[in-house]
């Protein structure tokens, strides 16, 4: 048996050993309640100040821009809910909210959540490359009060020119612009600061898709934003997110933004070496590579073969030891076809035959040469196997 | 310097160190997201299957009927604007809900934000020993659709009898029962089944109170309760709460739990000795004890000097390196009266120097005599200094 191969990195990546070290301090010895007044408390206090300090300075963000959320589905949430609802309270308007076609569904959801309680809603169109024009945010309706634009998509890796779409909204609009920046993050650079001048008024980063943990996450906004909770209580995070904070996550979080933006240049020169050999295997065994015609981001690439099934053919890599995903992790497992392929107007025959592989880019799992190869050669006895059945059915 | 002493379990626990050894894996080596349908991905989905029938047996439930959450605060949120706005949207009824005027906040506040939304709402008065009535359970107007009682104070300690306010409350309603069991859960018997039965839907635990690590916790709740999400995306937790799982937290609530449904009745008996002690010490010292003459948890002890200020003594005894605190954590470092206090009638000059010790009772942290003999000679250092200033004063 050969040792496991994992290229799904998008879905999830281990925790940093370095990352790890330091969190390990806040379950055990150092466990304090960072409520408490107490000495020990006031130390998970500042731990959690200082990882907070660590993500702003990540994001060229302030520390007080930053919400700690436990999962990036809750921090788009809660800006998406809190910002409708604390819009309608001030206001009375129920606000007309839009998000692209291709989004997350923890953006598209709760926006049609809050279009059965009688808001507003509209996707924006994206281009056969799966891009979003700026025509189209120009031509949202008046009274559109919230956009949600990815920076970088999940599936396809497809990255969009959040900077001017939103500007273009914002010169015809009073709204706000939020951008789910969890796939883009530590996979290109971000400011917060840049994004903020261009029109841009939050931000999504998740902890797990750069080698902190599972648990943490963060919403970062322009403080100036309507916003209220999604969960009441004690008042932690500024009032905007109740609940004993997760330390030891927020902790590993913290440090894992500060690794993930280090040394990014020359991380992502070496994703982009590797996703060019890979996709040219890939087009070499007739491969078609989903946005191959425009900006995405270096680790990430969805492909089909025209007449083979992506569900089998991720089953029958995952014989051969080999993890790679047929689509988004949260959507595997369902039946269909990929939602952001089909916005994208892909022949759903050949739709069906999406499989993604996204490579690591965090140096602690950093795929290379190497495991493209090994990927290549699997996928070959694998494609050989097809071949195989197709000859004798 | 006398080694710290930790006398604030009720805010916080540390990691029991077999709970620790289980969660590891599941941020290094076997870190897949449980989404993904290849071998490490079923890995994690077991382990949270897994972790799901150890939480339902530690509490006599059935696994489908445990929601996970990321706190005690967001699966009390969950149930009560989850139940509100999902019955809202079924009947178009703007519900009535109620609670105990003693409540967590992360009970009291969501009830008041929905109150701001148009949504009816009282509290249940309690006596001057913290106790809420059958008759005040009974008089809730007619309308009540959502009801929720904690089983034990956080603050005081106060035991409910939370089976027969259900029962009074569904003799004369229509309505469903919650209750917030963070504080009672590893600390007395809780049999969902058994609440059930006697007219209880729902029922928040968590795992950081027991020896398991801060970010996993539950609702537990009967699956015909109309109930919407508060966080929409890829539809985990059978669509109530989407974002990718916490794995490794999940893993170590569930562990948690079934160490805190063991042994309970031993480790009950011994925390009621050392309170007995305690609570002796107490008032020979001259302390009034809150909720004296009913039924508290074993570990918990809510107490007064009259004339003397509670967060002064709780900072003189951290100098002494002694934890405790002078109300709920989420609360510390806010002015003013305790809100629980407040609802029992205490006169504020009393209340203002409430003091809570709460003794470890999971058997890898458990306060014993010695912990509780040291604590009470630190008083005495304290209470020394205390009468030496006001001498010179």
């Amino acid at each position: 048996m050969s040792a496991p191969l994992y290229l799904d990195h998008n879905a999830t990546t281990p925790v940093d050993p370095v990352v790890m070290d330091a969190m390990l301090p806040f379950m055990t010895a150092q466990f304090a309640n960072p409520s408490a007044t107490y000495a020990s408390g006031r130390l998970s206090r500042r731990a959690i100040d200082r990882a907070r300090e660590q993500v702003a300075a990540a994001i060229d963000a302030d520390p007080s821009e930053v919400v700690f959320t436990a999962s990036g589905s809750e921090a788009n949430n809660l800006l998406i809910q809190g910002l409708a609802r604390a819009y309608r309270a001030e206001t009375g308007a129920l606000v007309h909210l839009a998000c692209a076609a291709t989004e997350h569904p923890c953006v598209l959801a709760p926006m049609r959540a809050l279009q059965q309680e009688g808001y507003g809603f509209s996707t924006l169109p994206v281009s056969a490359q799966g891009v979003i024009s700026k025509t189209a945010m120009t031509a949202l309706p008046a009274q559109t009060t919230l956009t949600s634009v990815m920076m970088a998509n999940n599936e396809t890796g497809v990255v969009q020119s959040v900077a001017e779409l939103a500007g273009a909204f914002r010169a015809g609009h009073q709204g706000w612009c939020h951008t789910d920046a969890v796939q883009a993050f530590g996979k290109q650079r971000l400011s917060f600061r840049d994004l903020h001048d261009a029109g841009v008024s939050a931000m999504t980063i998740s902890g797990h898709k750069v080698g902190g943990p599972k648990g943490a996450a963060a919403l970062v906004r322009d403080r100036e934003l309507p916003m209220q909770p999604m969960i009441y209580g004690g008042g932690q995070e500024g009032g905007l997110r109740s609940g004993t904070e997760n330390v030891a996550a927020i902790v590993g979080f913290g440090l894992a933004c500060e690794r993930a933006s280090a040394d990014l240049a020359a991380r992502a020169k070496r994703a982009l070496e590797c996703q060019t050999w890979l996709e040219q295997a890939l087009r070499q065994r007739g491969a078609v590579i989903f946005g191959d015609e425009v900006v995405r981001l270096p680790n990430t690439t969805y492909a089909a073969f025209p007449g083979i099934d992506g569900e089998t053919l991720v089953s029958l890599l995952d014989r051969q030891h080999v993890a790679i995903s047929s689509g988004a992790a949260c959507g595997s497992g369902k039946a269909g076809v990929s939602p952001v392929l089909q916005a994208m107007g892909v022949d759903p025959v050949l739709a069906k035959g999406a499989i993604r592989i996204s490579l690591g880019m965090m140096s602690h799992a950093a795929s290379d040469r190497e495991s493209v190869e090994r990927f290549v050669a699997q996928l070959d006895v694998v494609l050989g196997q097809l071949q195989r059945f197709a000859a004798v059915a």
